[in-house]
């Protein structure tokens, strides 16, 4: 009879994954670095893995979800706001015209953004992520957004963990979107969440201390940005990244570029029917750079049609 | 006999603190927020300690130790910049005349540190730091600078952390400059110590990418700066703040606003044939308006010649 450990052991630790390269390549990545003794091992303290989020740890069409959120915010304190009838770009998200929402390029994106993040406490804006998680489903998913995440890097970040590495989200989207469910959904804590962050200030009010989310962008994490939170908020060169789109790019390269064992991953979004085909002419996670960088430097290219045997957890009830 | 787990358990974890009130603080903070089912329980993923470091974790007289770094920085740079010979401040640090160089304020004092922390990669700042520290010397202690550290507090941090805390690092300092050693001396991971920052940017060179600090302040972690450094990097409350100064009192403020189990704690420099005595005159580490809160609210304060048996660890040969 084996014994419950020689079980474990044997227990698959990427039930969802397929038996091909991009499996074979983490599970050796795993055994090499935690191998005492070969040449190969990476010490606890550096066993620092890196995922960006949008696109990697859950989907992001057809919007990113914090977009969705913004827009969502916008019709939720309308009411507040009688002028944005007039205005754009609220008249047209209030219209559910969001291509003309979009007319506005950048300018009008940071101006639902910022509209919708800040001018509050922290505590303030954070309440209105869970309220919002709480209610919103995917339109075409239709679950809740917290459940619109792969089940196959649930099972990579609990099989890195279980092996010694400390996992950590790099990504574009907001610090304090994610912070708000990422420990819950990802088992990831606050302290390892590295994001966008506006402006923050101190206040003291006669209740207590506050901080203040002014809308002024203190840092975009994305593209070149990767690499300088990764050195700002972890202060350590990670040994696994893995992306899914240009604006890991750098991240990748960065990781790539340290000494010893390391391992550089890409989502490659291959499937149109249980979730959706898009790289090289997406605006919204375009693949293309990078994807061309990850083939000329073989890096692990992860095919969702081919490598996934499940994309998303079974539905709650 | 006692098995090996009771005398443990019996073993005092802070042996060179007097049992005196602060003391008897730390202890019961501890007790009450690890005992499972208590009302004053602390889960464990909220035990976040946070630490000063600067007059808190080491010394910080006569003058802060990077900035020690940068002076000597100066004059080991010196023969590549002849035209410091003529050049305020570099001229009157270089003649040893520490008055006349600090005579231009703040701004010489930015200059000062801009030029020997900035306009190189990250990994060529942090060899100038490791070289720096293998050599320099106190000139009053007479002993390394990763030596004028304060054992009372090493201690309390690895008895915090052997109770399920997360100890942090919340420094006015550069937090490159403290990530180099802060992991050897004091147990604390790079991830895991904040700090003041510069501009830092990432470039593609022929021989990979590198990260280069440019010679503009990013973030300042002082003062009003720390809740916000510390909502920004660890996104979640301490429930544990040491400080020793005025630069620490919002720190101290945010942790003592959140609800339930709490430590809020003091080192006062009172102690000047041990170490310094100084406080509410003093131009480092000035200890007045966070001394009168600290009263009034009755948070801890440590007084170093009275609660302290031993201020710095037995000296290395």
């Amino acid at each position: 009879m084996l014994s419950p450990l020689v079980a474990l052991a044997q227990t698959d630790p990427l039930p969802s994954w397929n038996d091909r390269a991009p499996k074979q390549a983490i599970v050796r990545f795993v055994a090499d670095a935690t191998r005492p003794g070969a040449a190969t091992f990476v010490p606890a303290a550096e066993r620092i893995a890196v995922f960006d989020n949008d696109g990697t740890l859950w989907a992001e069409q057809p919007m990113y979800f914090q977009f969705a959120f913004a827009l969502d915010r916008v019709k939720a304190l309308a009411p507040e706001h009688p002028e944005w009838r007039e205005k754009q770009p609220f008249k047209a998200v209030l219209e559910g015209d969001l291509r003309t929402a979009l007319a506005g390029g950048d300018a009008a994106i940071v101006e639902l953004v910022m509209t919708t993040h800040a001018g509050m406490t922290t505590e303030e804006f954070a309440r209105t992520v869970t309220d919002w998680l709480a209610t919103a489903r995917h339109p075409r998913l239709q679950r809740p957004y917290t459940e619109c995440v792969y089940q196959p890097m649930l099972e990579l970040m609990t099989y890195l963990r279980a092996n010694g590495f400390k996992t950590f989200i790099v990504s574009g989207g907001g610090v304090e979107f994610m912070r708000v469910w990422a420990e819950r959904v990802y088992g990831i804590p606050p302290e390892q969440v590295v994001g966008s962050t506006v402006v923050t200030r101190f206040e003291m009010r006669d209740r207590g201390p506050v901080l203040l989310r002014d809308p002024k962008i203190d840092f975009i994490d994305d593209k070149a940005g990767k690499p300088v939170a990764i050195n700002k908020f972890i202060g350590r060169r990670p040994v696994f990244a893995f992306g899914n789109s240009d604006g890991d790019q750098q991240m990748l390269e960065w990781t790539a570029a340290g000494g010893g064992t390391r391992f550089m991953g890409l989502v490659h979004h291959t499937d149109a029917e249980r979730e959706w085909a898009y790289d090289r002419e997406s605006d919204v996670g375009r693949l293309d750079k990078a994807l061309d960088e990850a083939i000329a430097k073989r890096w692990t290219v992860v095919s969702m049609k081919d490598d996934w045997k499940t994309v998303f957890p079974p539905a709650r009830r």
